[in-house]
């Protein structure tokens, strides 16, 4: 079944992989940095960024003729992933700190920790898990449109009996 | 160094397991359902709904005494995470799919497909990654301290030399 949350799995579902984006957004760009402020093994470090490369989410730039130093920038795909890490780290800081945040993210504009991130819909108001339902997207294939179909009052129907047996 | 994304990601990080909760969300709750909709193998969805368990994530409820027939409820850190596959299944939507997303999420306030999840200011403004920086929290150990005094500009700071080395 075609899947975006699959897909965006399958490029960032990975710890070491997670912590190398991490430390982009804070500014990292050399295979040495990298290695440094995460106590990675080389080729472990070696795989993940030729994997990020290979999905577009990091480009690796030559800075030397041979290629033979370089740095790894975030692509416009890959700065988009800044939404993602944040909502990992504020379910992160919720349900495995006790409240006790190791690191806080402050807003620029007002210098004030930013909010809580939620779903909203297209008037902004937040919305909770039920209060959304799946429905075929443009993209959907046969088995997803069978699969939706199966889905009893949409998504959050867990409250519901398991009708799909 | 503690990292509320990696703990996310440890407990998450995984294409079974993400797709295992996708069907939860979706309402499914019994073992030959989850193995009947992702065409799982059994021992590897044993193993997955056992972490899921072990992290708290979901809660195996016995329905006959000896506990042979259960079900797998979400518990309310386990439906926390529905924020976290709406911005994995946007960024996905937006960068694997060509902007042919398989599935839309509808809003059951208004009828309409919801909103980009954004990253927002205490006042509600939405937040660039230029537009953060991270600090220390109550839950910062040393080597947390010692990595964010590290970081140039704070978050976002990937548009300045890599000054790490």
């Amino acid at each position: 079944m075609s899947c975006s949350v699959a897909r965006a799995v399958d490029a960032i579902g990975d710890r070491w992989t997670v912590l190398i984006l991490r430390e982009a957004f804070w500014g990292v760009r050399r295979f040495e940095s990298f290695q440094a402020n995460l106590g990675i093994a080389r080729n472990v470090l070696s795989d993940r960024l030729r994997r990020l490369a290979a999905h577009g989410i990091l480009e690796r730039v030559s800075l030397t003729p041979g290629g033979k130093r370089a740095e790894y920038h975030l692509t416009r795909k890959g700065a988009d992933l800044f939404r993602v890490l944040v909502v990992l780290m504020q379910w992160g800081d919720r349900w495995t700190h006790d409240g006790e945040p190791p690191v806080r993210l402050i807003a620029r504009t007002n210098g004030e920790p930013i909010a809580e991130m939620a779903v909203r819909d297209s008037d902004g108001r937040a919305l909770g898990l039920m209060e959304m339902r799946p429905e075929p997207g443009p993209g959907a294939n046969d088995a997803t449109r069978r699969r939706l179909a199966a889905v009893p009052g949409g998504a959050g129907s867990r409250y519901q009996s398991d009708r799909s047996t």
